[in-house]
């Protein structure tokens, strides 16, 4: 059980990086079956096709930053570090998985309704909870009065092209990177001293 | 003459949208004749081929960010002004050339050499050229210390998802999402008063 978990994991991993090279589209199941060195009949045992790890991807990745997110909400903290907790979850998620860039790029539109439509939900109830939370700053003070949209997604984006970039062998620990992108960030809110 | 320029430019678009939608690899030549409805034997009357398509959008978009920097870095403003200025560019660039999104975001990767290793090198010359601003700032004491390569990708990142999300009709102007855009990262850079 726990072994085929783990070759499942693989498989999508070895897609997500396919998708990535050639697109989802130009993605066939043999080209899967080679890059995870398995018989195509083989991979049939732990998949059923292609729009099955999609939708896998997709929200193995959306739950796992939903479920980050209310673990942060709880938090007796300000909305500072709130803000700080969530720039680590998306930069540990995106070094950590690299499926989640899939999910979180342009991937996620090749899904099919009712899937596609309960993704964006996801995505929006996730979005709207970042929100509150830059509005919570902003209301407290915490923040100087910026578009909570436009901040979201510069937030989101600006911590997007880590998984691209990093490699652990670079000059830059990762605890240093995160700590000078949580300054450019924080110190763009107004917030002073980070 | 014109007429075939224009033309081309509309193949070029619908072309780049293609590869959005479904990757480089997986839209083949028909897929562009339907899309802009021309014969497929009229379509190699305007273009050889996708290689030359993908050739032509990132080239053409590669030689836009580095005359629009060669333009900004003459100009007699300090830093602020000129870092400014670069979140004007690539803002004015995505927002009128959708184009500009596939030669930055993955498509790239899909030329052959020689002209990929040409196109790494104009954009690494043009990444290079943002660094020196950056770090002029930081010299003339405009900016906060801090990592140039993590400031650079962090602010490129962050205006990459104008595109996706901004429609000229949204309850916010152009102008007022780069206005907020500029205050987060400039404010990120310790400018005051932004």
């Amino acid at each position: 059980m726990e072994a085929s978990k783990s070759k499942k994991q693989t498989i999508l991993e070895a897609a997500a990086e396919l998708f990535r090279d050639r697109g989802y589209v130009a993605t066939s199941m043999r080209d899967l079956a080679d890059a995870v060195q398995l018989k195509a009949s083989s991979l049939y045992n732990h998949i059923s096709g292609k729009e099955e790890i999609l939708q896998t991807i997709c929200f193995q990745n959306a739950n796992r930053f939903l479920a980050g997110m209310k673990e942060i909400e709880k938090r007796p903290i300000n909305n500072t570090d709130k803000v700080k907790a969530l720039i680590h979850l998306h930069i540990q998620i995106a070094t950590e998985d690299f499926t989640s860039i899939t999910a979180f790029n342009d991937e996620w539109r090749h899904l099919s309704d009712p899937e596609l439509s309960r993704f964006k939900e996801l995505r929006r109830d996730y979005e709207l909870r970042f929100k509150s939370i830059i509005q919570a700053g902003i209301d407290a003070g915490e923040f100087v009065s910026v578009d909570t949209t436009i901040a979201l997604f510069t937030i989101i984006s600006a911590v997007r092209w880590i998984y691209d970039w990093f490699k652990p062998n670079r000059a830059i620990s990762m605890d240093q990177l995160e700590e000078q992108i949580e300054r450019i960030l924080l110190g763009g809110l107004g917030v002073k001293g980070v």
